[in-house]
């Protein structure tokens, strides 16, 4: 079985538990694992006729929406979100995850904040013990375009590791997030044990800085998709009470 | 004798005193009082014939430069400045200081922090024992267009007093800052006491803002024209040795 199977698996599952006729605003993340995820609300919408605002996190959740038939809303119009159901590049065991790996941390960020529930789906791979185990590329944060050669110093004297300035395809040169801003990854030494919490607000006063993939205990719950397509669901007893 | 007056004699004196044939790169502010800092440097320049590169703090300012025939640069090329010199709206006995009052803190913000020396040039009245004592216009606080509405709500609910999202001339709307953002400002009661550093952190962690015009304790020297024409030089003994 894929690990696309893996993936829908979480997805299906979160979007079963989360996703009722009680719920009328919510956030759509970004990703692969948001695909199956936006295609079961649809079907689910469809089904049980409820009237539902879909607050996306990206230009292509934005797209996933519409393409869906559900409706568009935005922060702008709704500050408080029912549930937000979004991927992650890794999830470590105090629900900490990096996020940002598809350059949308910024938006999902700002998404997730105001939702009651932040809601991750992914496939199993994704959990970890500790952040930089499994997931590689280190940490995305998107800096101002003046700003990236003094945030990436800046970063690098202050934690040290390696900062790369993130390419991409289909244009030569960075990549430009969604707010028109460029993403740097901070590579880490992951043998090192990092306060997570610290790190995350350590970047974010960095002038220059406009946000960082760190998204610190928001989590939930988590939806891990199996290779034999059944489903790990991992609550956070710090926010979720029993 | 006019604030115009004022301002010219607070920038001429600065200029005088921080600018010379050792110096390399410098800063250069945004708003009326770097107008004629900028004249006087152009003025040294030519006269003395020694090689400065000017790095902007906003499209005014690299008008400005390009405007007298100065040497352009920017943050991508040069980290380290010799010497900033800039505009405030207001400057208390320690140092702390709100810019904002023209949109560019963001861009003024990160080139004070790349130079060794930060400069204010100011007519007297920005001058005042607590910020908020004179400068009523509140904090001014660059956000992501897409986050306006829940920072504002973010703001108030954690700092309390109003925001504004700002408007201008020229277009309707809101303003757009050189960075395609909003500005908010922040009006708090001047009556309490408030622990600026502590602020400006707050703020500053809030996903969606980009950046506080609160400058804390960043100032080397302050250059404050009077009306008749003299001007206070007001050091900083916590970053200026005697």
């Amino acid at each position: 079985m894929s690990v696309d199977k893996a993936k829908e698996s979480a997805a299906i599952a979160a979007v079963n538990e989360h996703i009722n006729h009680n719920v009328h605003v919510i956030g759509v993340g970004s990703g692969s694992t948001i695909i199956p995820a936006v295609k079961r609300i649809a079907e689910m919408v469809e089904k049980d006729k409820f009237d539902l605002i879909c607050v996306p996190t990206s230009l292509q959740a934005r797209e996933l929406i519409l393409s869906h038939g559900l409706k568009l809303g935005s922060l702008v119009e709704y500050q408080e979100l029912d549930v937000a159901i979004d991927g992650a590049d890794e999830v470590d065991e105090q629900f900490n995850c990096i996020k940002g790996g598809g350059g949308c941390q910024t938006q999902e960020k700002l998404v997730a904040i105001c939702a009651k529930k932040f809601i991750v789906v992914a496939d199993e791979k994704k959990w970890s013990t500790n952040l930089g185990d499994k997931w590689k590329k280190g940490v995305p944060i998107e800096v101002l375009p003046i700003a990236y050669k003094i945030t990436k110093k800046e970063i690098e004297k202050q934690l040290g590791g390696e900062v790369i300035v993130r390419e991409g395809a289909g244009k030569v040169g960075p990549v430009i997030t969604d707010q028109g801003n460029f993403i740097l990854d901070w590579k880490f030494d992951s043998s090192k044990v990092f306060n997570w919490s610290d790190v995350n607000q350590q970047l974010k006063l960095i002038p220059g800085v406009v946000e960082t993939g760190l998204f610190i205990n928001m989590i939930s719950k988590a939806y891990f998709g199996n290779n034999d397509g059944n489903v790990q669901v991992k609550v956070n007893s710090a926010i979720v009470s029993a």
